[in-house]
């Protein structure tokens, strides 16, 4: 890996700094966040404006250049990966070090007094706006907005935004029509004398409308705004997309039924000028939601007696308790998922004796056999396929250059998922072909005894997902043993992988309550640097429960696995397992057997099948 | 109890509001907090300004006085008292119902336009000033500072500030002079070139200078603020009680050391005017620490460039780690509690059947046997002595009118704890005298394994209380059950016997981690309204534990009881218990037995130490 040559990029971003062309008065700094217009976790190539300037493309980092420095903020996953991928002229700032500057503090520290420092106000988020102002003010500079992105302005070879074909999405894969999803939203703004919301995140727009897109990799959705108010509808979208028949007949733009359920279509790019129109046209009392995540560009549109700043958006919330369509959509995606993974550990088990099965080759095959599923789509993220040493590496994805063998004499690890039309899965495995030491099955059976003390769980309703989180860590604990990142995560159907407002970590107070029909991953994990990575993650479903008794008549929840792939038993080292811990194991692997099995057969994959059987015997100490 | 007749004084209140006496321009309303203005939890008669004007003297409530209403702002704990307590002046506002406004909220609701609302500057702390300025400021009006106290200018027999004779405690009960305590305390300014800190919480300020006083009940603290400079130490206290021999000789008063280490004496009164003297001399970079919590008029007295607000103060979080003389101190004064507590049980079991002993007689006899222990000073807070459906209700305390008899019927809860010159204690065990039920037995079985969860917990170096929380509840859940309140908070030496910035709770997120020498309660428990309730606590001390294995070398903690009494076997299910939980029974009544059964022997309390030994017989299953 060469690091990107950026002597001359540099050179023209600080001219762009003080040219009038894009700046009123020539700015000292810039700030290249990483994110997109929307927040969004994975970016499309055209956003990757962090990686364009410096050639680090880690997902997290912060760079700032002024006419003297260039400086990368990133984390300690990263350290490695960027100083190999940034030249001489990048400053690596240590996220996480004692000794390292914030941002704020670094361009206090080599600013001249009275510097102003531009940003993009449309990639940084309101609330970092605010903190980022309100320090540089107290040292005498100023934060600036700077309306064009000066990245993009010397950017010649940038890709186009994307603006790949929609899917219309059925009433069988979504449960309740676009319509439908409109009308129980404007109930919550007429609930809260909410006039206006204004829908930024990209997965929440998809959502509503019930269409799906492919503009960025791994997240099927599509590059729009939304406007919902009490009468009208805006879709703020590339009209060019909007010619497919199925989408026009889906969005009913043709035939128009009631006038409060006519979308009207805007371009993309009109949304501030549109907002900042309706924001003109209120009364006193009148408020607009918007995601407290939003840019600071659309949050400053509204005037502050109007806006309301909201954590968790209403259709965040409701994205997040699936319906019984979606909830049956997510299980059926998880069955084929589950026939395809079981295909993959037979095929493994026949090949790797052969030594001719790579990290890489084995998730290609993983892709593979998921494909020939019914209504796949893609995968929902880069497979983690990881041998030995690389399966310590948390978030690894295997390159050419760091490609292992699998063997009978090292831990494999292979977290992975895909898209369906019906459902996002996300599951990880961590297996050996040969023979375990003692003590690789001992942490592994840690973790499991985590993953099962998560999932057997039960608490009552209103409960917060972090404080479940050390349930996960108890067993590893007791030896002085953890993992450093957190147990789950929300999963959307047929939507991002990661979705909030739950999870489940130490790392938040911020999450919202669990509540039945939420679908979280339950993933512990042990990681040894150096030697390998354990990790057991299934997909579980938010359910209610009926323990005992039932104080306060709060009522319970525990939940329940969607994956059923099974676990491997030969890492497990069965006598540290209580009964209990026996008894759900042997009842998980009896309905990844009935239920996967039912579909290998019907499916015709007979060898996948034996392996199934084999592999979900139950265990008896 | 008959509610108080407020109509005479409210009069005199909407007098004063409008008097130029006391306010520049009129106020339409005056807001009437709990606090003092060291935002003590427990506050002295001369403090009780809400429950001056309103008659209701629950530990937590904020009364409103508009031209035309008065409001009582309080929690579910409260509302039938203070309904009985207030007459029908006041209008009692429910907190926690949906339906009630908050204070804000009700204030614009009842007031003209362009109102302005006074309150003492002095008792209402800066963060809760900021918001409600910033909610009325949205709404037209105004928060304003009125400097004299309203209540007090027409409360005629306020009683006097109290002003305690002080107790100097020499090292052997502290461990550290305050001059070491001074010296570290400027070594932690200097690290974050702090100029000046103000003390305003006055169990700091206790143990800063390891004086204690008794102006407060139950909290051996006084009445004073401190000014540290890296060269001075202001003490702003009641020169009277410095006349004390012993009291200047231990502050040096008149013998000075050092000119760093000598102590300015200056008038309680003067905090304000001699912080803004020191302020005025600032130079531009120079910071002055304050809690965020203290007062808005000290906080305000700050310039904002100066302005440091910290959540926890560095005393603070000195004072939570407690150094070898307090722990031994604290194990110390918890050995001769036990021994109070065992001489109390024996006694309870003889006299009992005579019909005699009420939850007020059993708590005075409590009291009794504490005070002939050694260096006993008082109580560390009001005894929790209930029999049956009292034991329900968190925070009783028995009155004659609700004092129940104990009986062989019923279950008996006491959470008590005292005041030794060598630490605090704080303890509730949960017992019956007859033949307790199947369910109650059940029922403080999964409190007992809640304890003994958290009690026997390893964790890694860096973990907050709060993670722990679940491990409490999590033998509950499992039933259907819980308990709406925290599980434990930090324990003083000496001093409060609630202290941060430790706890262990599912309700914040803002405690500092744990480390060694921490000391905490741990008190899960379980509440059947109208039948019983059901706690288990001891106070524990942070101690490192050594697993098999040590990840990334963060060293795991665990906690070791301080509280040495026994835990009633008749109560326990003990086929519910597994193994670890028996073996770890067993080993704490073995501690139980040998410390303070050597202890009462050696006191010759020959009742107390046969109770001991029948008390502590190993369980077998």
């Amino acid at each position: 890996m060469s690091p990107k040559i950026t002597l001359e990029l540099l050179r023209q971003l600080r001219q762009a700094m003080k040219s009038s062309k894009y700046v009123s008065e020539p700015i000292q700094a810039y700030i290249i966040p990483s994110g997109d217009a929307h927040q969004s976790e994975y970016i499309a190539p055209c956003d990757c404006r962090r990686e364009f300037i410096s050639g680090f493309n880690g997902s997290a980092g912060t760079a700032i250049v002024t006419e003297q420095h260039a400086a990368m903020w990133t984390d300690g996953r990263y350290f490695l990966q960027a100083s190999q991928q940034m030249d001489s002229n990048w400053t690596l700032m240590k996220m996480g070090l004692k000794e390292t500057l914030t941002q704020e503090d670094w361009l206090i520290s080599v600013l001249p007094e009275n510097s102003r420092v531009g940003v993009d106000p449309w990639i940084i988020a309101a609330d970092q706006w605010k903190s980022m102002a309100k320090a540089l003010s107290g040292a005498g500079h100023s934060l600036v907005a700077v309306q064009e992105n000066l990245i993009d302005a010397i950017w010649v070879d940038r890709p186009a935004r994307p603006s790949t074909q929609l899917i219309a999405l059925g009433l069988k894969y979504t449960g309740l029509t676009w319509q439908e999803k409109v009308v129980a939203l404007r109930s919550k703004m007429s609930e809260r004398k909410i006039s206006w919301f204004v829908v930024t995140a990209l997965d929440e727009i998809a959502w509503l409308f019930n269409l799906r897109g492919s503009d960025i990799e791994y997240n099927p959705v599509f590059f729009a705004y939304a406007i919902v108010g009490m009468r009208t509808i805006r879709l703020f979208i590339d009209e060019k997309r909007m010619v497919n028949a199925d989408v026009r007949e889906h969005l009913q733009l043709d035939t128009p039924s009631s006038s409060e359920l006519s979308i009207q279509l805007a371009p993309y790019e009109s949304v501030h000028s549109e907002l900042c129109a309706i924001c003109a046209g209120l009364g006193p009392r009148e408020k607009v939601w918007i995601s407290d995540k939003a840019s600071c560009a659309l949050t400053e549109a509204i005037p502050k007696v109007h806006r309301s700043l909201i954590p968790y958006t209403p259709l965040c919330l409701s994205k997040a308790v699936k319906n019984p369509t979606e909830i049956q959509g997510m299980k059926m995606a998880h069955i084929k998922d589950a026939v395809a993974l079981c295909e993959l550990f037979a095929w493994l088990e026949k090949e790797i004796p052969k030594g001719t099965v790579t990290e890489i080759s084995a998730a290609d095959k993983a892709e593979e056999f998921r494909s020939q599923q019914l209504d796949f789509v893609g995968l929902s993220f880069p497979t983690i396929s990881s041998v030995g040493p690389n399966g310590a590496i948390i978030h690894y994805r295997p390159l050419p250059e760091t490609n292992r063998t699998l063997t009978l004499k090292e831990i494999y690890l292979i977290d992975s998922g895909a898209q369906y039309r019906d459902g996002t899965t996300d599951v990880t495995r961590t297996v050996h072909f040969g023979t375990p030491s003692a003590y690789e099955k001992e942490c592994f059976t840690y973790v499991l005894k985590g993953h099962i003390a998560v999932s057997a769980a039960i608490f009552p309703n209103g409960t917060k997902g972090h404080l479940l989180d050390s349930f996960a860590r108890s067993a590893l604990w007791d030896c002085g043993l953890d993992y450093l990142h957190g147990t789950g995560h929300g999963v959307g159907c047929f939507l991002n992988v990661h979705e909030g407002p739950c999870g489940i970590s130490y790392k938040t107070f911020a999450d919202e309550p669990l509540e039945s029909g939420m679908i979280l991953s339950d993933e512990p994990g042990y990681y040894e640097d150096g030697s390998f990575g354990i990790r057991i993650e299934n997909v579980v479903l938010v359910v209610p429960a009926k323990p005992k008794y039932n104080y306060r008549n709060r009522g319970s929840l525990t939940f329940e696995p969607v994956t059923l792939v099974p676990i491997q038993v030969k890492m497990i080292n069965t006598e540290m397992l209580t009964q209990k811990e026996r008894d759900w194991l042997n009842e998980y692997h009896r309905q990844c057997r009935d239920i996967v099995g039912a579909e290998l057969e019907r499916q015709g994959r007979k060898e996948a099948l034996d392996w199934l059987i084999r592999e979900t015997q139950p265990i008896t100490n």
